[in-house]
């Protein structure tokens, strides 16, 4: 298949896939979700992933209707269908159906795949960020369907010509992007904000900091803020798609690009580590 | 029909009606809603909800499918179809469809419809409260999708055996419940949160603040702490399908209960101008 939509067994091409409209995701946003890359067809992270979605889906008392192995065998199954082995891999469960109601239903929740070609972006040219505050709710470690903030924050950093849009709370620190953590290096520390409410626990991000660990360079877990953002020698954007990203001016101004020794050292690293687990042989 | 569903022009039974997966709803709740009561097949206070529909759109820079005479003969004749006339009729914008991405699509927003039988909450007998923290994004005033803290503070209470769920930012600002505006009176004055953009500015309220008028009743738009609720002389909630409900204990402590004649005065005005627009002959 070209592109594959998948709800609750049923199978087809995702643009001809319909849905029930009373899945609470309609009416509420009302569920959780996870988006990973495959090549080879062999899913990275496979097991960081579920083991996040179960973990969202469980902060949110939504319970996931199949285990955790019986998920994976789905995925597995269904990437085995795609033309290419090269996708993107999205899977969201939603809080079941039945008439619109804010309390909980009776019912089961619904599992959702799609399956879309995509290769891993090498982010080969440094990009440009702009800032915005950050408005959003305070379950930012929650990976949501309530997106619209991120939606907004995306689409001015699109029409700025920008790669991500940097999000601050009121008084300056830094949390994530729309959809990116962003991280700095500042005299040889790799500093990214805590993960508390304000931020995803990025997968990428996790795989960052491992890379640190090899290299030898210190990791601080701590907010940091625009003017430190400013002053970086290095502005590091991740995301399941884009693990490692480079950026060379925010809000228009040049920042950034002090230490391309540790960005190339971490961003190989990220990436060994991406192609040699997705090997044809692995 | 008995429950109806309407999308981009298709009509059947609710729960038979499916949308396409790749619509925005499904992804990032990327929408906004109205919901409203309808009697006789006359649907109350349409022109507001239209034009706060609109108002939602425009904030997230969506244009709704249609112009705002056109909406309102698309619901009209909806209403029509129907095996009665007592009906909540709900109407939602989603930003159009296409393959998922964060940033806004080329295509058009797609208009959702369901009309259900239901009759307006008249709330014989005072309902308790209960309160949680304020968690959700800055973005209130707009009648969005993204609404996953509405639908936990409701199963809160509803699993406490409560009627509402009010909510309060740090500090203690009592800003508005999971799906219903709260007020107070104390002193003789109606007090009401402002409507900036930790509130909706609901359309029950607003025919709440007329009804004072009418009955000398002094309001005051200016917001009012936890403290200040658990000491009013009465709290009301108010929303399109229960306008003047109310309160008698917050969190399970007796609240409110002071001023029979005044409550009484303001449920009265508001249910004559309902019962009066909807009547038979109106």
């Amino acid at each position: 298949m070209k592109e594959l939509g998948y709800y609750n067994g049923r199978i087809g091409e995702l643009s001809q896939m319909s849905v029930p409209m009373n899945d609470r995701a309609c009416w509420f946003g009302d569920g959780v979700y996870e988006a990973g890359m495959c090549r080879n067809y062999r899913i990275f992270a496979i097991d960081e992933h579920v083991d996040r979605l179960y973990r969202s889906a469980s902060m949110l008392e939504i319970s996931v209707p199949v285990p955790k192995d019986g998920l994976k065998l789905i995925l597995d199954g269904l990437v085995r269908k795609m033309d290419t082995g090269d996708l993107m891999v999205y899977c969201q469960v939603t809080r079941g159906g039945g008439p619109r109601q804010h309390a909980f239903p009776d019912g089961p929740a619904n599992l959702w795949v799609t399956l879309r070609p995509k290769k891993i972006n090498t982010a080969e040219a440094p990009v440009g960020l702009i800032t915005a505050e950050d408005t959003r709710f305070f379950h930012c470690n929650i990976k949501t369907l309530n997106l619209i903030p991120s939606v907004m924050a995306n689409e001015k950093a699109r029409r700025a010509g920008c790669y991500e849009c940097v999000l601050y709370r009121p008084g300056g620190r830094v949390t994530e992007c729309s959809h990116s953590n962003v991280h700095i290096i500042k005299d040889g520390t790799f500093f990214t904000a805590p993960t508390d409410n304000l931020i995803l626990p990025g997968i990428a991000r996790a795989h960052l900091i491992n890379a640190c660990g090899q290299l030898g360079i210190p990791v601080s877990e701590t907010p940091f803020t625009l003017d430190e953002l400013m002053n970086a020698d290095e502005i590091i954007t991740s995301s399941s798609t884009a693990p490692c990203v480079r950026a060379c001016s925010v809000d228009g101004t040049g920042a950034g690009m002090k230490r391309e020794d540790l960005f190339s050292a971490l961003k190989k690293a990220v990436f060994d580590e991406y192609y040699s687990q997705t090997s044809a042989e692995a």
